[in-house]
């Protein structure tokens, strides 16, 4: 990885990183939880619990893009309960009331990166914590991005954006700026396409 | 995948499946949420929620375990909230305060399944949903199991598992039996790994 580079995403990291963080309440406004009493076919009634994001189920895109010149363009924000605070990521978010995976998918890389594809691949899609959640994930690899317009954040996103190699992708996994399952599961998945 | 196999998991499904849903509370016992006011570096504030599971941050091992054949063991449990109700997975679950996740790992799949390994490799570590969790889930290879003991379930734990082949597994997950990030993740890092 250049180091340039990495001196980059390091900044941003200092940029979003936390410096003060305070327990307000035990209660979740956006964040919920239900507790369910649940009959088995087994005659047996065991007890869940289900999180509720914004008293939705929390569906969420997870979009790895690829520019014209076979680039991945990935992201830097605050996750505060990480460890360093801030992390590296393939942009994603919830699917909004009525939307398909696939316009939320293109919604979201746009709103992010201000990145559009010429092509949108399915992957995989996958339940996040099928333990406790019903909230169900659909993974894309966006092919032939170019940048077309600014990003379009909301009042209290924060978003830093890169474009890397797959080697650099790899190299930010290895040295753990890149964290989450759903960056991790999209990129083993693309390989097999990226490389025919 | 052999017939009488996939009627063998059509059975445990029918077996699990959940027959009466009833939400008793929207507060959870096991599962909470904790509110934080966060300032970030660049002087901003924002607003973060975070889930906690048994006043814990829900660290968590999965383990995939192939027997000195060759075969994995998968298990069958109630997923209540998933679409099914009951699916096929790699032996999971949280790690107990003092564990090491290699403890943890040989532990629940001892409990969930009754085999141990020969050796456990380490495949990865990842946050499951980083946005809303501190939650962090190490990834493990078992090699060489062997069956050497009864399933110790948990009171409210109800889990059936059996032996298939690695065409077998990636077939359960085409046909969705197997719809969840941690064994999907898995299975891909331990391509590799089993090739050698």
């Amino acid at each position: 990885m250049k180091q340039n580079k990495l001196e980059l995403i390091k900044e941003y990291i200092e940029e979003m990183k936390t410096i003060k963080s305070e327990l307000i309440t035990n209660k979740g406004n956006f964040v919920n939880v239900e507790q369910y009493k649940i009959k088995l076919n087994n005659g047996e009634e065991i007890i869940r619990e289900k999180i509720r994001k914004g008293k939705r189920d929390g569906n969420a895109v997870v979009v790895l893009p690829v520019t014209e010149e076979g680039n991945f363009v990935l992201i830097v924000q605050p996750r505060v309960f990480t460890e360093k605070g801030v992390t590296v990521e393939i942009p994603a978010g919830y699917i909004d009331e009525g939307e398909t995976p696939e316009q939320a998918a293109m919604r979201e890389l746009i709103e992010e990166t201000g990145y559009t594809p010429e092509k949108l691949v399915y992957l995989t899609s996958y339940y996040q914590d099928q333990g406790c959640s019903a909230a169900y994930n659909y993974a894309y690899l966006a092919l032939g991005c170019k940048k077309v317009s600014k990003q379009k954040l909301d009042h209290d996103e924060y978003i830093r954006y890169f474009e890397c190699t797959y080697d650099e992708f790899k190299e930010l996994i290895k040295q753990n700026y890149i964290v989450d399952a759903n960056s991790k599961l999209t990129l083993e998945l693309s390989k097999n396409y990226l490389k025919k």
